[in-house]
């Protein structure tokens, strides 16, 4: 069923990238980035400067780290960067001092209720520099004089996106959006740009898209932020669907969480999809919302992006901890997510609105499409087919009548070729809504 | 409470039709016809030649059977048309052959599950030939010769119709069909074409008739195919609600199948109706259909027709065998859907938007409308006349506001007829949907 | 939480208030607006002849009693309307005779069920008489001649209601509308027109009301039909919404009945108040109606008024029966009630759509509205906030966004405040709908 040798290159990938520390500026987004090119050619760098407007939002100084350590009186690293990056405080500023065990424990996170995980902490937009580590360590301090090193630069520089066209006949565009700033951490957040890439790969294999598929590459927030200001005409002209792709990788659940518009063709999509592969995925509201959906779809932008997931952000143990690592997120795990991707990719990609060309039921007969043979699943395919065409109107959509029969939106468009074929019935072009030609704000 | 004199009168007519082989063309339908002719007056019988089109159908040949055996190898009959019609494969071609056992078997069709019963098979638009039987006769044929014979004739000749239209001092039209074309099998179908008939002879006894009502008596599929074919402009300029009535005998639930649009007149009538019957009456799907409705409601038809039934086809055990039979269907069964169809038609043609003619509240008690004796009736009727009020805003109509009390449409229609009398009520017309006039295609 | 000094004041009102015998017309409704009128400056006494029409009815004759009891042979007065009010059949016609045992008990009501109580009957278009007694009274009574005398005047007068109108800065109005026509009985009905009178004291005190309020206190039925028939253009230009206020002063729960088109600005209002107050409020239906709503909502009326109350008419044990007392209302049940309705005033006075005006979320934290300590609530709060912008597109209402969200309309105000203060929201006027501008008739 799943394709897990995607999945296991997938993985291989996520190895590869592990390590780097990044953040939502800095060389480890180019490193990401650098990467993710020579999957995916035509991937193209943008480069942003700090001091950027980006609607309400600036673009902060870049930061980039060497080294930080915490060390105890005898120069022994007893908090190492070096050893994971989540021990560093995300845009900590540059420190070298010595503090008593007191002083030092203002700067230090750790999770009571999770003695063994190193928290994942940030400090984008407020200067201050902290150490995270594991609550049974933070524990064990002793008293004494402790070196505190951060060789850190934050100082004016660029934000880094990547961004990937890959156009179809259709000028109409499909937004992929997945972000590039967490460091060391797999389901939150790996999973979403390596899954992203691995769909995009197969968009490049395919020789006739039809819509054309614009990918991003971004730093979560401030990125999304900064890559609508740029393009928000074009894409409120162009997008008719978009999924912002994130915490894809664990093998645990499938999840959705809406636009906020809550019924665009990506919604409908998305649900259709994850139905068929599980009818007991978990479907969030957007009050849950956590991701970049909140700019996509924020009143006045209003593109229609949902969010494709597995175990969503927030809502597992291993989350925003060291935790959440690659053994959490697996072959399989991330070969679902990418089937998830790819399907509803696909459905969006061929859907029609059918109509019949008779009046009456076709007599499916003499066409040979009733089958000769009558068997349990064949005469389940014919009442499948003759309940597409009575819902063939021209006035339903096939992901509409897909709902309708609970029938898979793939297995209906096998029919409807067929039936095309025999020239009973129409393909007709759904009505597709942009932001601009008429898609609800609210 | 129930007309059981009308339910044994139905009764007689299907035993009197019961032993005539019907097929959807013949001497059959013409000899059914001919009863039907009998009993009301004006009835008109088509006939439509073998070849002619109707939309993507063609009619079939007309099939005509003399007898029918398989005998043994001593000439005894063992399994004979005489005997029950069902034991020809409906459309058989003629033969005359010797088989032994094993050559026999391939065109033997029998219900294992059901051992005692001869199941009902057709063949029509593909020629072979077959016999049923019982399993348990099946079981025990022995080895040896079997002498075959069909006298049969496939040719040319005619489809035949029944057609009667009692015009109303409204041209508007309410359609009525019910299907001619099953052999000796009670319940489906002989119920639906005589509840009709005595439904159209009650018709025929109103003086002053709203609507114009069509009733057609037709071979199922084809002849819908072959009347809408010829019809369809009239239809759909004309018909506002219409039933499709078949599997209306037996005495267990009250069934009904919406129309493809689903909230027609047509539909809130008969849902209306079967709940003040029995409110837990069966609701189908339109994905459980598989009776005309398939034809009068396909795209670009579009015509307003739901089916009101007792054990609908296919959902009960005897269905298609020899064992639904005329003590299956009971002149219980009949007479309580011939009420439940009639009682639609009340609905249908009685109603109105009433609309009070006062501000505030109208003083009931200076008009006599008050009870002066408060009993528990009474006073439940001063309510229901004092809601009806509340809503004869001019915005709904009857049906609309007898579903928001919860009581029956005949009810409120007497307190309208009553509260216009006294001034109180305007009655307006509704706002009747036809095909042409605006009524919804999905 | 409760104010319940409020509540000891409305209590104090309710036993001055509580021994007048009031009924649809005389003195007793004279003295309890004066009474009123003592509390609200500007409050204006109508009076309305006997013979007016209103609508479908006429203001009858104005009743007047001086006295009334039931005496043995030997004189002693063993029922008498000094005793309570209720043992007289509102308005009962003069009568002076003498009647044995039997011919007395057709003119006595009383409860077997409640054998205590004195139960509480009018008869106002129907000229008789009648005394209530406890039934266990009644069954007291021996054989014996009864002097029945009843000292009153039925004789053209006048109809008299009280009417407060204090303007706001809007000239579209908000209705609070309660009657005094009941006489000694606390619940149904001295609550409904002293919550009423505090919430007008409390709407006088404030300065800046945005709407215009109009207060009447009517007799039921006759007077709202009365109150109609004179300013019906009047009110359905500038009703924005409306409350009937009834049945407000016991402890056990909180009620609402819907207007007759459900979806008003008031229902919308009141029952958001009231599912804060307690998620088990009881919503009743239109059905339940039975107070002037039927009159304001009534077909080509279709003011915008929804019912308020605490245990409704009707669905109390002590209703209409002289159970009905001040330990029934308390000082805490009418605290409730008159928190409830100021609450629902308060949402109509304060609602506005709000529009975000940047594009993407804003940053907050520059400019302090992001907690710099993170405490549960704090995050709450900020949850909340980013909630409310996140639906702040300007095509809903405050109100809509607080039912999404599931918090008090209050609690969204003071965001928008805050947030309007950083320019990043802009407050819009709703579309206030009244009867003319395109409310709903339905």
């Amino acid at each position: 069923m799943l394709d897990l040798e995607i999945g296991q290159e997938i993985h291989k990938w996520a190895r590869d990238l592990f390590p780097i520390c990044r953040s939502i500026t800095g060389p480890g987004v180019r490193a990401t980035l650098d990467y993710l090119g020579n999957l995916l050619p035509g991937l193209v760098s943008h480069a942003v400067p700090s001091g950027s407007s980006a609607f309400d939002w600036t673009v902060p100084d870049e930061w980039s780290v060497n080294d930080a350590f915490i060390a105890d009186a005898d120069g022994r690293r007893i908090v190492d960067f070096q050893a994971h990056n989540l021990h560093l405080v995300g845009y900590s500023e540059p420190v070298d001092c010595w503090l008593n065990r007191e002083e030092l424990d203002r700067h230090l996170y750790s999770l009571p209720d999770q003695p063994d995980a190193i928290p994942y902490v940030t400090s984008y937009y407020r200067r201050q520099w902290g150490f995270c580590l594991s609550h049974r360590q933070r524990s064990a301090l002793t008293e004494g004089q402790y070196h505190v090193v951060i060789d850190a630069t934050l100082a004016p520089g660029v934000l880094n996106y990547g961004e990937l066209v890959l156009p179809g006949s259709d000028r109409r565009e499909i937004l992929l959006s997945s972000y590039i700033c967490h460091p060391s951490m797999a389901n939150n957040e790996l999973s979403g740009p390596l899954v992203t890439a691995a769909v995009a790969r197969w968009l490049l294999q395919q020789q006739d898209r039809r819509f054309t598929y614009r990918i991003v590459f971004i730093p979560e927030t401030i990125g999304s932020l900064v890559y609508l200001s740029r393009n928000i005409d074009h894409l409120q002209d162009h997008v008719i669907a978009g999924f912002n792709i994130t915490c894809i990788g664990d093998e645990r659940v499938y999840s959705y969480l809406p636009s906020r518009q809550g019924d665009t063709l990506a919604d409908r999509a998305a649900r259709h999809v994850l139905h068929h592969i599980d009818p007991q995925y978990c479907k969030y509201s957007w009050l849950n919302r956590g991701s970049d959906e909140r700019q996509y779809c924020a009143p006045g932008v209003d593109l229609p992006v949902a969010s494709i997931m597995r175990s969503k952000y927030g809502e597992y143990p291993e989350y925003h901890t060291s935790l959440d690592d690659l053994e959490l997120v697996t072959p399989a795990g991330l070969a679902g997510g990418y089937a998830a991707v790819v399907a509803a990719l696909q459905v969006v990609e061929t859907n029609v609105v059918p109509k019949v060309t008779v009046l009456g039921e076709p007599q499916l007969g003499p066409r040979g499409l009733y089958p000769t043979v009558s068997m349990k699943n064949s005469s389940r395919t014919v009442k499948t087919m003759m309940d597409l065409i009575s819902y063939a109107d021209g006035t339903r959509d096939l992901l509409e009548i897909a709902e309708l029969l609970n029938v898979p939106h793939h297995e209906l468009r096998a029919i409807v070729r067929n039936l095309a074929a025999h020239g009973l019935l129409e393909e007709r072009e759904p009505r597709y809504l942009t932001r601009r030609n008429g898609a609800s704000a609210g």
